[in-house]
Protein backbone atom coordinates (compact mmCIF):
# COMPACT_ATOMS: atom_id res chain seq x y z
CA UNK A 1 0.00 0.00 0.00
CA UNK A 2 1.08 3.77 -0.39
CA UNK A 3 -0.15 6.81 -0.83
CA UNK A 4 -0.04 10.65 -3.10
CA UNK A 5 -0.80 14.00 -2.14
CA UNK A 6 -0.82 16.92 -4.58
CA UNK A 7 -1.94 20.48 -4.72
CA UNK A 8 -2.67 22.38 -7.50
CA UNK A 9 -4.57 25.67 -8.28
CA UNK A 10 -6.88 26.53 -11.06
CA UNK A 11 -7.11 30.19 -12.37
CA UNK A 12 -11.03 30.32 -13.03
CA UNK A 13 -12.52 32.34 -15.58
CA UNK A 14 -15.30 33.56 -13.92
CA UNK A 15 -18.43 31.77 -13.42
CA UNK A 16 -18.34 28.45 -15.30
CA UNK A 17 -17.14 24.92 -15.55
CA UNK A 18 -13.09 24.44 -15.98
CA UNK A 19 -12.20 21.05 -17.34
CA UNK A 20 -9.48 19.73 -15.04
CA UNK A 21 -9.38 15.97 -15.75
CA UNK A 22 -5.99 15.95 -17.65
CA UNK A 23 -4.38 17.03 -14.45
CA UNK A 24 -5.88 14.63 -12.29
CA UNK A 25 -5.44 11.88 -15.01
CA UNK A 26 -1.59 12.75 -15.30
CA UNK A 27 -1.50 12.88 -11.38
CA UNK A 28 -2.48 9.18 -11.25
CA UNK A 29 -0.43 8.37 -14.03
CA UNK A 30 2.54 9.46 -12.30
CA UNK A 31 2.31 7.16 -9.55
CA UNK A 32 3.40 3.40 -9.08
CA UNK A 33 -0.55 2.86 -7.95
CA UNK A 34 -2.02 0.10 -10.31
CA UNK A 35 -5.08 -0.12 -8.19
CA UNK A 36 -6.51 2.16 -5.76
CA UNK A 37 -8.89 5.18 -5.23
CA UNK A 38 -8.10 9.06 -5.98
CA UNK A 39 -9.77 11.55 -4.04
CA UNK A 40 -10.21 15.24 -4.95
CA UNK A 41 -11.03 18.22 -2.95
CA UNK A 42 -11.81 21.14 -3.50
CA UNK A 43 -10.88 23.97 -0.33
CA UNK A 44 -13.18 26.38 -1.11
CA UNK A 45 -17.44 27.15 -0.17
CA UNK A 46 -17.94 29.26 -3.24
CA UNK A 47 -16.84 26.82 -6.10
CA UNK A 48 -17.37 23.12 -6.60
CA UNK A 49 -16.38 20.16 -8.25
CA UNK A 50 -18.47 18.47 -10.86
CA UNK A 51 -18.50 15.15 -12.96
CA UNK A 52 -20.33 15.83 -16.27
CA UNK A 53 -20.11 15.37 -20.20
CA UNK A 54 -17.19 15.91 -21.97
CA UNK A 55 -18.74 16.02 -25.12
CA UNK A 56 -21.08 18.56 -26.32
CA UNK A 57 -20.38 22.25 -24.87
CA UNK A 58 -24.16 23.16 -24.68
CA UNK A 59 -24.08 21.11 -21.87
CA UNK A 60 -22.54 23.05 -20.01
CA UNK A 61 -24.14 26.52 -21.00
CA UNK A 62 -27.15 24.80 -20.14
CA UNK A 63 -26.11 23.60 -16.62
CA UNK A 64 -24.61 27.13 -16.29
CA UNK A 65 -28.57 28.60 -16.81
CA UNK A 66 -29.96 25.98 -14.79
CA UNK A 67 -28.06 27.05 -11.72
CA UNK A 68 -28.52 30.97 -12.31
CA UNK A 69 -32.56 30.42 -12.69
CA UNK A 70 -31.99 28.18 -9.26
CA UNK A 71 -30.03 30.58 -7.17
CA UNK A 72 -30.53 34.04 -9.23
CA UNK A 73 -28.24 36.86 -8.40
CA UNK A 74 -29.63 39.68 -6.71
CA UNK A 75 -29.68 42.01 -3.15
CA UNK A 76 -32.45 39.46 -1.62
CA UNK A 77 -29.85 37.55 0.40
CA UNK A 78 -29.33 38.55 4.18
CA UNK A 79 -25.26 37.81 2.74
CA UNK A 80 -24.71 40.64 0.29
CA UNK A 81 -20.93 42.24 1.59
CA UNK A 82 -18.96 40.38 -0.81
CA UNK A 83 -21.86 41.27 -4.12
CA UNK A 84 -24.80 39.99 -5.31
CA UNK A 85 -22.75 36.78 -7.08
CA UNK A 86 -21.63 35.85 -3.83
CA UNK A 87 -24.39 33.72 -1.87
CA UNK A 88 -25.26 32.45 -5.22
CA UNK A 89 -22.52 30.77 -5.62
CA UNK A 90 -22.37 29.49 -2.10
CA UNK A 91 -25.81 27.95 -2.94
CA UNK A 92 -24.41 26.26 -6.17
CA UNK A 93 -21.52 24.85 -4.11
CA UNK A 94 -23.98 23.46 -1.21
CA UNK A 95 -25.99 21.47 -4.61
CA UNK A 96 -22.73 20.56 -6.17
CA UNK A 97 -19.86 18.45 -4.71
CA UNK A 98 -16.80 19.80 -2.19
CA UNK A 99 -15.27 16.11 -2.60
CA UNK A 100 -15.28 12.99 -5.30
CA UNK A 101 -13.69 10.23 -5.68
CA UNK A 102 -13.22 7.86 -8.00
CA UNK A 103 -11.75 4.04 -8.32
CA UNK A 104 -8.40 3.51 -10.01
CA UNK A 105 -7.78 -0.26 -12.23
CA UNK A 106 -4.91 -0.56 -13.89
CA UNK A 107 -3.43 2.57 -13.11
CA UNK A 108 -6.33 4.45 -14.89
CA UNK A 109 -9.50 5.94 -13.64
CA UNK A 110 -12.59 3.97 -14.03
CA UNK A 111 -14.39 7.77 -15.98
CA UNK A 112 -16.52 6.80 -18.42
CA UNK A 113 -16.57 7.61 -21.82
CA UNK A 114 -18.72 10.58 -21.57
CA UNK A 115 -17.43 11.71 -18.42
CA UNK A 116 -14.69 14.75 -17.72
CA UNK A 117 -13.67 16.08 -14.05
CA UNK A 118 -14.44 20.05 -14.16
CA UNK A 119 -14.08 22.86 -11.22
CA UNK A 120 -16.96 24.65 -10.88
CA UNK A 121 -16.17 28.25 -10.54
CA UNK A 122 -19.73 30.33 -8.87
CA UNK A 123 -17.79 33.43 -8.84
CA UNK A 124 -18.60 36.17 -11.47
CA UNK A 125 -14.93 37.33 -11.24
CA UNK A 126 -11.90 34.87 -11.91
CA UNK A 127 -10.61 33.56 -8.93
CA UNK A 128 -7.09 31.34 -7.93
CA UNK A 129 -9.04 28.16 -6.42
CA UNK A 130 -6.73 25.16 -4.77
CA UNK A 131 -7.52 21.29 -4.96
CA UNK A 132 -6.11 18.87 -3.34
CA UNK A 133 -5.47 15.12 -5.27
CA UNK A 134 -5.08 12.11 -2.80
CA UNK A 135 -4.27 8.77 -4.07
CA UNK A 136 -4.36 5.75 -1.32
CA UNK A 137 -4.04 1.75 -3.47
CA UNK B 1 -4.45 -3.85 4.18
CA UNK B 2 -6.04 -4.95 0.88
CA UNK B 3 -8.40 -4.35 -1.96
CA UNK B 4 -11.16 -5.26 -3.96
CA UNK B 5 -12.98 -3.97 -7.15
CA UNK B 6 -16.06 -4.80 -9.24
CA UNK B 7 -17.81 -4.07 -11.82
CA UNK B 8 -21.30 -4.91 -12.45
CA UNK B 9 -24.06 -3.68 -14.36
CA UNK B 10 -27.65 -2.35 -14.02
CA UNK B 11 -30.30 -2.66 -16.56
CA UNK B 12 -32.59 0.00 -15.29
CA UNK B 13 -36.65 0.63 -16.37
CA UNK B 14 -36.01 4.15 -17.57
CA UNK B 15 -36.60 6.90 -15.07
CA UNK B 16 -36.58 6.34 -11.46
CA UNK B 17 -34.54 4.76 -8.81
CA UNK B 18 -33.67 1.02 -8.59
CA UNK B 19 -32.19 -0.30 -5.04
CA UNK B 20 -28.68 -1.80 -5.44
CA UNK B 21 -28.23 -2.08 -1.60
CA UNK B 22 -28.04 -5.84 -1.87
CA UNK B 23 -25.32 -5.72 -4.91
CA UNK B 24 -23.20 -3.73 -2.79
CA UNK B 25 -24.04 -5.30 0.75
CA UNK B 26 -23.22 -8.77 -1.20
CA UNK B 27 -19.63 -7.23 -2.81
CA UNK B 28 -18.27 -6.48 1.24
CA UNK B 29 -19.62 -9.15 2.33
CA UNK B 30 -17.60 -11.44 0.18
CA UNK B 31 -14.40 -9.88 0.71
CA UNK B 32 -12.58 -10.46 4.27
CA UNK B 33 -11.87 -6.88 4.69
CA UNK B 34 -13.59 -6.20 8.79
CA UNK B 35 -12.67 -2.47 8.45
CA UNK B 36 -12.54 -0.32 5.82
CA UNK B 37 -14.20 1.98 3.15
CA UNK B 38 -16.78 1.53 0.36
CA UNK B 39 -16.97 3.62 -2.86
CA UNK B 40 -19.25 3.64 -5.48
CA UNK B 41 -18.99 5.47 -8.17
CA UNK B 42 -21.77 5.77 -11.56
CA UNK B 43 -19.80 5.64 -14.87
CA UNK B 44 -22.70 8.13 -16.62
CA UNK B 45 -23.63 11.30 -16.53
CA UNK B 46 -27.53 10.86 -17.09
CA UNK B 47 -27.84 8.69 -13.93
CA UNK B 48 -26.66 8.89 -10.37
CA UNK B 49 -26.02 7.81 -6.80
CA UNK B 50 -28.34 8.48 -3.98
CA UNK B 51 -28.70 7.62 -0.40
CA UNK B 52 -32.66 7.42 0.50
CA UNK B 53 -35.51 6.18 2.32
CA UNK B 54 -35.57 1.96 2.34
CA UNK B 55 -38.95 1.91 3.65
CA UNK B 56 -42.12 3.94 1.61
CA UNK B 57 -41.65 3.78 -2.11
CA UNK B 58 -43.93 7.20 -1.95
CA UNK B 59 -40.56 8.84 -0.93
CA UNK B 60 -39.28 7.70 -4.36
CA UNK B 61 -41.85 9.17 -6.23
CA UNK B 62 -41.74 12.37 -4.84
CA UNK B 63 -38.29 12.52 -5.32
CA UNK B 64 -39.31 11.98 -9.06
CA UNK B 65 -41.75 14.40 -9.05
CA UNK B 66 -39.36 17.20 -7.67
CA UNK B 67 -36.35 16.80 -9.80
CA UNK B 68 -39.36 16.81 -12.94
CA UNK B 69 -40.50 20.01 -11.29
CA UNK B 70 -36.63 21.53 -11.13
CA UNK B 71 -35.53 20.61 -14.26
CA UNK B 72 -38.69 19.90 -16.48
CA UNK B 73 -38.26 18.09 -20.04
CA UNK B 74 -38.25 20.10 -22.94
CA UNK B 75 -37.16 21.85 -26.27
CA UNK B 76 -35.99 25.34 -24.34
CA UNK B 77 -32.43 23.37 -23.27
CA UNK B 78 -29.68 24.46 -26.25
CA UNK B 79 -28.37 20.45 -26.00
CA UNK B 80 -31.78 18.85 -27.78
CA UNK B 81 -29.85 16.30 -29.93
CA UNK B 82 -30.29 13.70 -27.49
CA UNK B 83 -33.95 14.21 -26.73
CA UNK B 84 -35.94 16.14 -24.73
CA UNK B 85 -35.05 14.50 -21.51
CA UNK B 86 -31.60 14.29 -22.04
CA UNK B 87 -30.53 17.89 -20.59
CA UNK B 88 -32.83 17.37 -17.50
CA UNK B 89 -31.09 14.25 -16.81
CA UNK B 90 -27.59 16.10 -17.11
CA UNK B 91 -29.14 18.31 -14.57
CA UNK B 92 -30.47 15.98 -12.07
CA UNK B 93 -27.23 13.78 -12.21
CA UNK B 94 -25.38 17.24 -11.60
CA UNK B 95 -27.53 17.56 -8.41
CA UNK B 96 -27.07 13.93 -6.52
CA UNK B 97 -24.00 11.65 -6.37
CA UNK B 98 -21.54 10.53 -9.20
CA UNK B 99 -19.69 8.56 -6.12
CA UNK B 100 -20.46 7.33 -2.60
CA UNK B 101 -18.19 6.22 0.40
CA UNK B 102 -19.29 4.37 3.33
CA UNK B 103 -17.16 3.13 6.16
CA UNK B 104 -17.05 -0.58 6.76
CA UNK B 105 -17.40 -1.71 10.41
CA UNK B 106 -17.24 -5.46 11.66
CA UNK B 107 -17.47 -6.70 7.71
CA UNK B 108 -21.00 -4.63 7.44
CA UNK B 109 -21.58 -0.73 5.82
CA UNK B 110 -22.78 0.99 8.38
CA UNK B 111 -25.99 2.48 6.53
CA UNK B 112 -28.42 3.58 8.95
CA UNK B 113 -32.20 1.49 9.27
CA UNK B 114 -33.50 3.31 6.86
CA UNK B 115 -30.97 3.54 4.36
CA UNK B 116 -30.67 2.32 1.22
CA UNK B 117 -29.00 2.72 -2.16
CA UNK B 118 -30.27 3.96 -5.24
CA UNK B 119 -29.14 4.12 -9.02
CA UNK B 120 -30.98 6.83 -9.97
CA UNK B 121 -31.64 6.58 -14.09
CA UNK B 122 -32.59 10.06 -15.09
CA UNK B 123 -33.27 9.03 -18.64
CA UNK B 124 -37.11 8.41 -20.08
CA UNK B 125 -36.06 4.96 -21.58
CA UNK B 126 -34.43 1.93 -20.05
CA UNK B 127 -30.31 2.06 -20.37
CA UNK B 128 -27.52 -0.17 -19.30
CA UNK B 129 -25.01 1.19 -16.26
CA UNK B 130 -22.09 0.25 -15.22
CA UNK B 131 -21.10 0.86 -12.21
CA UNK B 132 -17.58 0.48 -9.93
CA UNK B 133 -17.29 -0.85 -6.12
CA UNK B 134 -14.01 -0.24 -4.31
CA UNK B 135 -13.17 -1.62 -1.36
CA UNK B 136 -10.42 -1.20 1.19
CA UNK B 137 -9.16 -2.05 4.69
CA UNK C 1 -1.20 1.86 6.82
CA UNK C 2 -3.49 2.44 9.68
CA UNK C 3 -6.85 3.22 10.27
CA UNK C 4 -9.06 4.27 12.50
CA UNK C 5 -13.12 4.31 13.02
CA UNK C 6 -15.42 6.21 15.03
CA UNK C 7 -19.25 6.95 15.67
CA UNK C 8 -20.62 9.86 17.31
CA UNK C 9 -23.97 11.41 18.06
CA UNK C 10 -25.14 15.39 17.64
CA UNK C 11 -28.41 16.55 18.95
CA UNK C 12 -30.08 18.76 16.61
CA UNK C 13 -31.90 21.79 17.72
CA UNK C 14 -34.47 21.20 14.84
CA UNK C 15 -34.09 22.37 11.47
CA UNK C 16 -30.38 24.34 10.25
CA UNK C 17 -26.57 23.80 10.57
CA UNK C 18 -24.33 22.73 13.50
CA UNK C 19 -20.56 22.80 12.70
CA UNK C 20 -18.82 19.85 13.72
CA UNK C 21 -16.19 20.65 11.89
CA UNK C 22 -13.87 20.64 15.74
CA UNK C 23 -15.48 17.49 16.57
CA UNK C 24 -13.75 15.82 13.23
CA UNK C 25 -10.59 17.86 13.73
CA UNK C 26 -10.21 16.61 17.07
CA UNK C 27 -10.62 12.96 15.79
CA UNK C 28 -8.23 13.20 13.39
CA UNK C 29 -5.69 14.99 15.89
CA UNK C 30 -6.26 12.04 18.19
CA UNK C 31 -4.52 9.20 15.57
CA UNK C 32 -1.24 9.14 14.48
CA UNK C 33 -1.96 8.71 10.72
CA UNK C 34 0.31 12.02 9.23
CA UNK C 35 -1.25 11.66 5.79
CA UNK C 36 -4.36 9.71 4.45
CA UNK C 37 -7.83 10.58 4.19
CA UNK C 38 -11.07 10.98 6.17
CA UNK C 39 -14.63 9.96 5.07
CA UNK C 40 -17.72 11.36 7.07
CA UNK C 41 -20.55 9.64 6.61
CA UNK C 42 -24.25 10.13 7.64
CA UNK C 43 -26.56 7.40 8.56
CA UNK C 44 -29.90 8.99 7.62
CA UNK C 45 -31.87 10.04 5.42
CA UNK C 46 -33.66 13.25 6.69
CA UNK C 47 -29.99 14.96 7.75
CA UNK C 48 -26.97 15.39 5.46
CA UNK C 49 -23.80 16.82 5.64
CA UNK C 50 -21.88 19.91 3.94
CA UNK C 51 -19.18 22.14 3.56
CA UNK C 52 -19.51 25.36 3.53
CA UNK C 53 -18.68 28.96 5.12
CA UNK C 54 -17.34 29.34 8.66
CA UNK C 55 -17.34 33.02 8.47
CA UNK C 56 -21.23 34.76 8.16
CA UNK C 57 -24.00 33.21 9.59
CA UNK C 58 -25.87 35.21 7.44
CA UNK C 59 -24.74 32.45 4.82
CA UNK C 60 -26.36 29.52 7.16
CA UNK C 61 -29.48 31.54 7.20
CA UNK C 62 -29.73 32.41 2.96
CA UNK C 63 -29.15 28.81 2.53
CA UNK C 64 -31.98 27.52 5.06
CA UNK C 65 -34.32 30.27 2.87
CA UNK C 66 -33.40 28.51 -0.19
CA UNK C 67 -34.29 24.90 0.61
CA UNK C 68 -37.38 25.60 2.56
CA UNK C 69 -38.20 28.00 -0.79
CA UNK C 70 -36.82 25.07 -3.38
CA UNK C 71 -38.84 21.83 -1.41
CA UNK C 72 -41.52 23.72 0.52
CA UNK C 73 -43.47 21.93 3.38
CA UNK C 74 -47.11 21.23 2.77
CA UNK C 75 -49.63 18.64 2.44
CA UNK C 76 -48.93 18.29 -1.37
CA UNK C 77 -46.32 15.20 -0.93
CA UNK C 78 -47.65 11.96 -1.59
CA UNK C 79 -45.65 10.59 1.65
CA UNK C 80 -46.96 12.85 4.48
CA UNK C 81 -47.30 10.37 7.56
CA UNK C 82 -44.03 11.40 9.40
CA UNK C 83 -45.73 15.07 8.96
CA UNK C 84 -45.11 17.88 6.26
CA UNK C 85 -41.66 18.55 7.01
CA UNK C 86 -40.74 15.29 6.32
CA UNK C 87 -40.91 14.69 2.37
CA UNK C 88 -39.33 18.40 2.48
CA UNK C 89 -36.23 16.66 4.88
CA UNK C 90 -35.97 13.69 2.28
CA UNK C 91 -35.37 16.33 -1.36
CA UNK C 92 -33.03 18.61 0.79
CA UNK C 93 -30.76 15.49 1.91
CA UNK C 94 -31.07 14.49 -1.96
CA UNK C 95 -29.72 17.63 -3.19
CA UNK C 96 -26.59 17.52 -0.43
CA UNK C 97 -24.26 14.75 1.43
CA UNK C 98 -24.72 12.07 2.77
CA UNK C 99 -20.87 11.43 2.61
CA UNK C 100 -17.90 13.34 2.49
CA UNK C 101 -13.70 12.75 2.04
CA UNK C 102 -11.02 15.40 2.70
CA UNK C 103 -7.29 14.50 2.49
CA UNK C 104 -5.10 14.55 5.70
CA UNK C 105 -1.69 16.16 5.29
CA UNK C 106 0.52 16.54 7.98
CA UNK C 107 -1.91 15.55 10.27
CA UNK C 108 -4.80 18.00 9.57
CA UNK C 109 -7.63 18.25 7.10
CA UNK C 110 -6.72 20.00 3.92
CA UNK C 111 -9.82 22.12 4.75
CA UNK C 112 -9.77 25.87 2.98
CA UNK C 113 -9.28 28.64 5.98
CA UNK C 114 -13.44 29.23 5.37
CA UNK C 115 -14.60 25.96 5.16
CA UNK C 116 -16.20 24.23 8.23
CA UNK C 117 -18.01 20.81 7.95
CA UNK C 118 -21.69 20.51 8.99
CA UNK C 119 -24.39 17.96 9.97
CA UNK C 120 -27.55 19.65 8.01
CA UNK C 121 -30.78 18.62 10.25
CA UNK C 122 -33.48 18.86 7.57
CA UNK C 123 -36.38 18.24 10.08
CA UNK C 124 -38.36 20.67 12.17
CA UNK C 125 -38.15 18.91 15.40
CA UNK C 126 -34.62 18.13 17.49
CA UNK C 127 -33.55 14.71 16.38
CA UNK C 128 -30.43 12.73 17.78
CA UNK C 129 -28.25 12.19 14.46
CA UNK C 130 -25.40 9.42 13.88
CA UNK C 131 -22.19 9.92 12.35
CA UNK C 132 -19.21 7.77 11.67
CA UNK C 133 -16.04 9.17 10.77
CA UNK C 134 -13.24 6.73 8.86
CA UNK C 135 -9.71 7.51 8.90
CA UNK C 136 -7.24 5.82 6.54
CA UNK C 137 -3.37 6.64 5.81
Amino acid sequence: MAQAVQSFTVVTPGRGLTDITSRVVGFVAGQSIASGLLTLFCRHTSASLLIQENADPDVLRDLETFFRRVAPDGDHYRHGDEGPDDMPAHIRAALTQSSLSIPVVNGRLVLGTWQAIYLYEHRAIPHQRELVMHLIG
